[in-house]
Formats: structure tokens, C-alpha cells, sequence
């Protein structure tokens, strides 16, 4: 057990849930971890974390952006094919053993779809590499996740996000 | 009122307050907007953020850490002075415009140990530049602080930290 790398869980309603998951990567790639993060929600805008890793970090994290984007007029077939895919790209990259720290974002949403099983995640949680933290970000953390992690901090919203006439504010939501 | 920058709050007993703020940092650098992190608390170690940010980012993020660092052995005027000599550093920079988004990390913890008022911080945070973002970290943000901000979330700690025969696990934990 004390070679088991740690599972970190950040959900709840409320703001900072993948922005914490992205400066741990940014705190670990200063330690000189090395850092993947594959992301199971594609956004409408390119996030100004993404653009900074690119630009600044590649050295020390690799960036995956798997899933379809929502819309409605997509068929829920194709939604859960994008997903999947993203799942079995995030189980090779922890079990390749390339990485010290893998961030799961958004990947509650996969198992609250039912597009996998969390009794799946917990599989291959389980024999992960020695060594490897794992996070995992998203809405409703199923029971046996919460169960199985280290912590689980829950990002609540104590005060309404603040409305500015419908445009999100680029550099802090995006 | 639509010139005015957010003023967003991270508080709570959980983790995650100063990462999610990091993160923060790092997505606003990816924006362009020029950063500011001003820490009030100097911890025991260097931190994988500061190494990260001093190695690759320091052409979009400065960062300040004042205080000193808490110890039984210091007179608290030793500590306050520090404190102090933080919190000046800070309104240089709010009132600068040199900044688009200025972390105040831990800054509630001056609040809450009396060394500056709420009213102070209110009041600078009132009359600062138009569209400079402010993003304040640290436990129990005081009722005056949550109800001038824009958004406040709390981290909220649901499963017990992880033990592990008292050592911080490098590049996760610090």
C-alpha cells in the first residue's frame, strides 16, 4: 500500500473543480512529475488552460482532449462512441506507466451516463501502476468512487456565479 | 459596473482553495491577461506551482511570497509586521494596472488574526482598475468579503485527508 500512488476525487456543484485538478498538474510538473490529462468534455472555446500548456509546459504535460462536444442534434450513439474512445485512451495512457499523474476531467459524466460501469474505473484503478496518483474530476462522484479514494473534497457553491449578460469572461470561465 | 473585474472567493476547510487559484493563474496566462499571485503565508517547502511558474511562465505570471513563515518560536508582532509589509506589497500591485487578475493567496487569514480590517481590503478592492480580476484564497472569508464577491465556492473537505506516517507527498500534496 505505501507504493500506491494517490486517488484524488474533486466534485460538487459548484466552480474550481477541474481548475484545482489543472494547478496540481502545474504543481506536479514543478516537482518534475511526469503529467497526463485527458479531458472527457470537449468545450465550445479552447480554454485558456490549454492554451497555456501548449505554449509553455509541453515539456511536462500532455494534453488529451477525447469526446464529441453536446449538442442536441447529436445522436447519443455517436456521444457515447466519442466516450468510450476517450475511456480507452485514458486506460492505456495508466497502464503504459509513462506518467506520475493522470487527471480524469469530467469523467463522473461518463459513469452517470452509464456509458461505462464504475465498477470498470475501480478495475483499473486498482491496478494502476505503483506510484501513480490519479484525479478524477466531476458532477456526483458515484458512491464506490468516493469510497475508494485517498480524499474527495467537494466544491460547493455558496454564492450564484455571477451573470454578465450571457458572455463568459475569457481568462477566467474559459 | 460592466468595466469592473470579478471578485471571486475560494474558501472552506477542504483542499484545493490556492490550487483552483493556480489554475486559475494558469488558464488567464493562456488568455494573455497579465497575472499577479501575491501569497501571505510562506510555507515550509518550495512549492511545484512556484517551481513551475519560475521555469516556464514568468513571461505571464509574477509571483510574490511575503510573510513569514509560522513558527511558536515568533513574536507576533514579527509575524503581523510581515503581514503588513504583504499587504502593502499587495495594494502597490492592485493599484498599479499593471495586472488583469491578482491572486490574493491566504489573504483571509490576515483578516481573520486582525492585522488588517475587512474595511480595509473592501476599499482597495472597491476602488481598483476596471477590469482587473481578484481571486482571494483561505479559510472562513469573513461575511463582508462573500458578500462583495462575485462567486464564492467553498471547498468542502467529505473524506478525511489521506495519512501516511506524516510525510507530504511531493508534487501532490506541495
Amino acid at each position: 500500500m505505501a507504493d500506491k500512488g494517490l486517488f484524488l476525487i474533486n466534485t460538487g456543484n459548484g466552480k474550481g473543480k477541474s481548475t484545482a485538478a489543472f494547478g496540481l498538474a502545474l504543481r506536479a510538473a514543478g516537482q518534475e512529475l511526469r503529467v497526463a490529462v485527458i479531458q472527457f468534455i470537449k468545450g465550445k472555446w479552447q480554454t485558456g488552460e490549454i492554451k497555456a500548456i501548449e505554449k509553455h509546459l509541453t515539456d511536462s504535460i500532455d494534453i488529451f482532449v477525447t469526446g464529441t462536444g453536446f449538442t442536441w442534434e447529436q445522436e447519443i450513439a455517436a456521444v457515447k462512441d466519442a466516450a468510450l474512445a476517450g475511456w480507452k485512451l485514458a486506460c492505456d495512457k495508466i497502464t503504459s506507466d509513462q506518467y506520475d499523474l493522470i487527471v480524469l476531467d469530467e469523467l463522473t459524466y461518463l459513469i452517470n451516463m452509464r456509458f461505462i460501469s464504475e465498477a470498470e474505473v475501480l478495475t483499473v484503478l486498482t491496478s494502476r501502476p505503483n506510484g501513480q496518483h490519479v484525479v478524477i474530476t466531476g458532477r456526483n462522484a458515484s458512491d464506490g468512487l468516493i469510497q475508494a479514494a485517498d480524499l474527495v473534497t467537494e466544491m460547493k457553491e455558496i454564492k450564484h456565479p455571477f451573470h454578465r449578460g450571457g458572455s463568459a469572461v475569457k481568462g477566467i470561465e474559459f
